[in-house]
């Protein structure tokens, strides 16, 4: 049987898979040394693996492996929810629902919000994995030109003209932006917050990272600026502050809408899984998290100053990249010849030399920047970060040589 | 601002939510002790706690707290096809993707198959979990009528015939059925096969209970049928095997749908969550889980019967219930002017007596079955299940004095 013949849905074009993730089974299968540029992935080193371990092996009990409630565990919440309420961000208990990581409260921001054909904002780069579950739902993507101080919001209103519709939704990522690293001016934040009232669009705030900043002064979140929005959306997680495998995050919405996202999410996975929610509890109730954070931003600031060291050692003015004041991402540029350099075949020929790193096109939803790529500087240490760096600059050359042979 | 004014999608209003799954966070807050018959979830005792807890103590590693491949973890992978090469039902590694439990491969079938208008037939009663997922992607649901041996498949054709339209899929759970507890018969998945080929629509197979045969003889499964069938999409979960707070389990489909899979569960969750899949993973390599079928079997046809016993020593003629070989779930009709009380109202009741069932309406999309109840043998001891039948005998005289006194 053809399996053209399968009576899809229409919206199976549009599943179109994230480069981000499949780079995970991509690099799994290579069997030489690969410095891993490429995964937004916590540094092994920044996880609290041993105290997890522990927790797991004392801790669990019977309650651990049952079903939970869909909005998350009691005991969770409330440990989060007092945790929140030492930082810029508190919030109360009817707003918030634990989820499975910061993917599934974009999934159910789209469920809640996006109907086939709606027009929804993304930063230009964007996070793909966030823009392709708005896709599966049949948005329309709107891409949005990004500086130095985030989206540059002023332009939307011509946009919005020329797309001749108003916007369902805007898809921020406002601090440290993947891919960009850069991070949303408070005017800017103040001027969407008009915006989206203007068009009575939500806003989709996205800000696994915001706990995470190692320089600079920090910015007023949407929540301080306008509290208490129902455009609101927030995604938070736990994946980037303390382990993305655990696979546990959570939504800050409006109470209005709490229902709507349990009803939504026992659509998709009846409850969040159990023991990580234990493990998660547990940890924040040691009172570990402040510590661990303070020693990540420690730990990042030194990895960030290692790899712009390591690119300017390397390659100079070849590349021009962000400078990111928290957050796991470089944004790098290739300048000058080295401009005419696809990044999407700059990668085969770097996974060859040893290093990884995800292209500019794939963060992009109609592929562009192709003189882009964006590196994690997370994941490993100031010295492999030096020998990737060395690898990223050996596979640029070879690149080059090729072009100017006329491959 | 008025809420109602949120830009909500219009599948907003077919966000149905479940009463099944809001039962555990109903549960959770009483303060008085209650038999529970209501959720579908293993006995604490028929979870291998304690092994779980050991292999989370000494065996996560950094591996286990990263993201992992969306398709699931190589070495789970490795383990399952393993296991289920002893089985029923081998299958190969084109074929599987784990999931966030069977949940998840329900919410990953209607999002590649069902489009908004879509007619998804499904049984009456249902597991209306999973037909609140074919209403949050717009489905139109059309109830087919069980008998002892399952959907009577044979009235199908005419009840297609009336809708004015082929199905675009049938959602099954050919096993010891949620909520009735009935398995369809060889001769009906025979002809289901044959029916969804004359309409091309795809059969949502939904086993969770298949290992958990007690009693009679096994049914060939739609795949020893049909073979590498492209229409059917098949939903495992380990959570009533093993424990469902872990969120883990998978699909067996098509090769072709496997990158479609990946991409859509992508957009979902990234990856299921890692520490759990490592725990099942050593479970298997163990050798553990056969041996745990048969205790397992063995627990649930021994409380099985303690509900039987209990229902006709404290029921007797009042109800009729059905004879399920295997699973977790009697279906319970009251007879006579018992079937006068609305099972509904008897929830409340029953539950301030100290037990819960599910209510017959909340297991049918239309919500039929006022006369009848689920009740779930699987959690409870047999002392703890003549207890709570002999609530359930309390309730229902108080009901009845209720409504004879014209409440």
């Amino acid at each position: 049987m053809n399996p053209k013949a399968l009576p899809l849905a229409r919206r199976a074009d549009q599943l179109v898979g994230s480069v981000i993730d499949s780079s995970t089974s991509l690099l799994a299968a290579q069997k030489h040394d690969i410095v891993r540029f490429a995964m937004g992935a916590p540094a092994d080193e920044a996880i609290p693996m041993e105290v997890f371990r522990e927790i797991a092996g004392t801790k669990l009990d019977h309650s651990s492996f049952t079903y939970g409630a869909t909005e998350g565990e009691p005991q969770l919440l409330d440990q989060l929810l007092g945790y929140l309420s030492t930082t810029a961000e508190p919030t109360s208990a009817e707003r918030v629902t634990i989820t499975a990581g910061g993917m599934q409260g974009l999934d159910l921001a789209c469920k809640i919000f996006v109907d086939p054909g709606d027009l929804v904002v993304v930063e230009s780069p964007t996070y793909t994995n966030g823009s392709a579950t708005a896709l599966s739902y049949g948005a329309e993507l709107l891409e949005a030109p990004m500086d130095q101080d985030g989206m540059v919001v002023e332009a939307l209103p011509d946009l919005i003209k020329q797309a001749g519709r108003k916007p369902k939704a805007i898809y921020v990522i406002p601090n440290f932006q993947n891919p960009s690293g850069t991070t949303m001016s408070a005017t800017r934040r103040e001027r969407l917050l008009e915006l989206s009232h203007e068009w009575n669009s939500v806003i989709i705030d996205d800000d696994p990272y915001g706990l995470l900043r190692f320089a600079g002064e920090d910015i007023p979140g949407f929540h301080s600026i306008s509290p208490e929005d129902p455009l609101l959306f927030s995604v938070r997680t736990f994946s980037k502050i303390l382990a993305p495998g655990l696979r546990v995050g959570w939504v800050n919405t409006d109470p209005s809408l709490r229902q709507l996202v349990i009803n939504a999410k026992q659509a998709m996975d009846t409850c969040t899984n159990v023991p990580n929610q234990h493990i998660v509890t547990e940890f924040i109730r040691r009172g570990g998290l402040d510590d661990h954070l303070t020693e990540l931003r420690s730990v990042y600031r030194e990895r960030k100053i290692a790899m712009q060291d390591a690119l300017q050692r390397y390659l100079g003015d070849r590349v021009r990249c962000t400078d990111p004041e928290g957050g796991f991402f470089l944004w790098v540029t290739l300048q000058g010849e080295d401009a005419e350099i696809s990044t999407k075949a700059l990668f085969e020929t770097a996974l060859a030399e040893g290093v990884a790193f995800i292209p500019g096109p794939s963060l992009s939803p109609s592929g562009k920047f192709d003189e882009a790529l964006r590196l994690c500087f997370a994941s490993s240490t100031p010295e492999r970060i030096d020998e990737g760096v060395q690898r990223l600059a050996n596979a640029m050359d070879k690149e080059l040589a090729a072009g100017k042979a006329g491959r």
